[in-house]
């Protein structure tokens, strides 16, 4: 079985609460889909993004508006922010790191920061197919000069077939851009 | 088999000629060294790298000064540059990317950008130990939440014992950090 893969930079996903205090009342604004039409979508607004130790900057926020406020750094920021989060699957705050979110109309502190932890998006007829649920377990090897094999990718809900995400770093690592065609193993 | 890790960030290697050229008389400065005494070593020394898409800053010149002038890019690296960079051994600049080096007191402009080929610096005798010949390749098992297999792993000269080199994004990949023992798969 083959999964495309997509790779995602640093990020930050907002509820409507942040949003608020970071844009006021224009909020963020559509820019492009990520992937498939009517999926998430990059906006045109950015944070910086404070930590204990420094700031890095203009991290992307993504739409539409969440039921909570995450930031998906990278490990190479988590050095410059001093911070040491938890490797996470989307909406798992629990010991995420706390960190400053600064927009243009004002600024928020939060225990937001996490590492995305590698999974694909499957649909459930395909997820019965290979008799698996949702949460479990795959490798995904790569090729090339780069080949190596992720272990526990995790399975997650959200849109048709296979999508797999992983951060830049994890992409790079494995000599892989945003739609190649990667190999499963159940 | 167990090899300690170290995470290399991007650095530069330079000829006597080059080091000339980019530093003048001064040269290049002892800052401190790598790993084990009378190892490799970092300088105090920096230079900005441009290609045909734009310009990293500060990249570290390491020492001594070597057979070849080699700027080991980091592939986020890449994109900004706009160069597509072999992933090679030390050395092997074969297709290597035309880069411009920035110094304090001159420029240069040489095909000398590598993606770095992971690889284990192994000693002789533990080399015919394990059967193998210094190009061959192993694996290397981390563990933890993005526990992965890097393939393709290349057995080179160098040391005593094991050391295994990636790059930071290989390592942030893999959730390692320096000084990690790991699983090597013959």
């Amino acid at each position: 079985m083959k999964t495309m893969v997509m790779l995602s930079n640093h990020h930050v996903h907002l509820t409507k609460e942040a949003c608020d205090i970071l844009f006021g009342e224009e909020g963020i604004t559509f820019h492009h889909y990520l992937a498939e039409e009517n999926g998430p979508w990059a906006s045109n607004e950015f944070v910086d993004v404070g930590g204990p130790k420094g700031t890095i900057s203009h991290l992307r926020v993504l739409g539409p508006l969440r039921g909570y406020t995450q930031c998906e750094l990278l490990r190479t920021d988590c050095f410059k922010l001093g911070v040491d989060p938890p490797v996470r699957n989307s909406g798992k705050l629990e010991g995420a790191a706390e960190l400053t979110l600064y927009g243009p109309k004002g600024e928020l502190t939060v225990p937001c920061g996490i590492l995305a932890w590698r999974h694909i998006h499957i649909d459930r007829e395909t997820l019965a197919e290979i008799g698996k649920s949702f949460g479990d377990f795959v490798q995904v090897r790569t090729e090339g000069d780069r080949a190596l094999v992720f272990e526990k990718v995790a399975l997650v809900p959200g849109g048709k077939g296979l999508l797999m995400h992983v951060d830049t770093e994890e992409g790079n690592a494995a000599g892989c851009a945003n739609g190649d065609m990667l190999e499963v193993i159940i």
